[in-house]
């Protein structure tokens, strides 16, 4: 298996992810609320890229849907809830659909429809879905959202776990930035530690969103993968 | 002053880098190359993007010309040097003009020409063009060649080590991509050891280049900053 990484949302580029197996890393949030909304029995995720886009869907849908999401970190009006996934919590997710819009995650997964399979990562499911991608069996590329449009320092040292624990399962081959991920999660195992630096932690922080950050950065707390099919993200296999 | 990274020549966007200063590195081994055949005394560098070009400019010019550069890493049929810096010693390259063509450093340079600056960065001049880039006192972005279009692990580490002697000289902000070539080269000064692992280092053992790799991996024993302006590289100031 060849494993390459892409470093944000804006450098997806389609002949590098076609007929390959990606996963969509938005760490610091937007992957781990999916992650983590599945988890507690919300039915599926709809990610989309506009907020008009995201009521509509709601107002049309004949299944009870919550509203999620953030414009620059924060709760969008009118939206239920934000990109916290401590928010989503048995009591609000289950049965429900979540339809949520981000500034990068949600692009991100959009941005990778020509891949063969796209599977949704987080420090919060790392192993799990590093061993998805084993049993897919396919070249794998990490798509890391970034930030902006800007590589970011989380999403990398998640890519370099998530390598790790695919290198625990079988031989791989990496490109040279997939080396360099693997190489900074190596040398931060505390990936905390590492991530302080990264300007879209701060932003977090400066919120006042330690809690989200102490979550999002628990390593395989969870154990499903949720993929993008058609439009959904659904719990996996 | 700022500090980003791009990653490859193929990510450079006129919005990065328009109005900065810009480092231009492909240290194995256009910039290299640069950079040695002006230290012994080439009148200028004309980078170009075709083999055809280069051999226009080569027969059309007043003065007296080398052609050099590489496809695939090797010498290009009818030129008269390869992409080694060992060939551009001062018998060769003593009052020529170098027209040059490479896969990805000429590419990267030419890619550049809406920043304010161009500077040409290796390991070999790392605390010399830091000290060009302080004295600009502007915005910069070190531009990593890369290799075809993909993120390359010596020009990366190379820019964190850059990154270090501008920091050795006044504050800097990092973006998160700056920040994680600096740590690279924090965890490696021995540069070496990191590159080992680089793809086109191999490419290059293979090849035999084993002299080049030692040589362009010498920190500082070049003095000069090569600037390019207006379709030319010159020793600098």
């Amino acid at each position: 298996m060849k494993i390459d990484v892409i470093i944000s949302a804006k450098d997806i580029r389609e002949e590098k992810i076609i007929g390959k197996t990606v996963i969509v890393i938005d760490m610091l949030r937007a992957t781990s609320v999916i992650t983590t909304a599945l988890n507690n029995g919300c039915k599926r995720v709809i990610p989309v890229l506009t907020v008009e886009e995201a009521k509509d869907i709601s107002k049309s849908s004949k299944e009870p849907c919550i509203l999620g999401g953030e414009r620059n970190a924060v709760k969008i009006d009118g939206f239920d809830f934000s990109n916290s996934p401590l928010d989503y919590k048995e009591n609000v997710a289950k049965d429900k659909v979540l339809v949520m819009t981000t500034s990068n995650g949600t692009k991100a997964i959009n941005a990778c429809i020509k891949a063969k399979n796209i599977l949704i990562g987080a420090m919060l499911n790392a192993k799990a879905v590093a061993k998805r991608a084993v049993e897919l069996n396919n070249d794998l590329v990490i798509v890391n959202s970034g930030t902006y449009g800007e590589f970011s320092m989380d999403d990398f040292i998640c890519g370099g776990y998530i390598i790790q624990c695919i290198k625990d399962c079988i031989q791989v081959e990496l490109t040279d930035i997939a080396k360099t991920a693997h190489y900074i999660y190596q040398c931060n195992n505390d990936v905390v530690e590492f991530i302080k630096g990264a300007s879209h932690y701060n932003r977090l922080k400066e919120l006042g969103l330690e809690d989200d950050l102490n979550y999002c950065c628990s390593k395989d707390i969870i154990n499903i993968v949720p993929e993008y099919e058609r439009g959904y993200i659904h719990k996996g296999m």
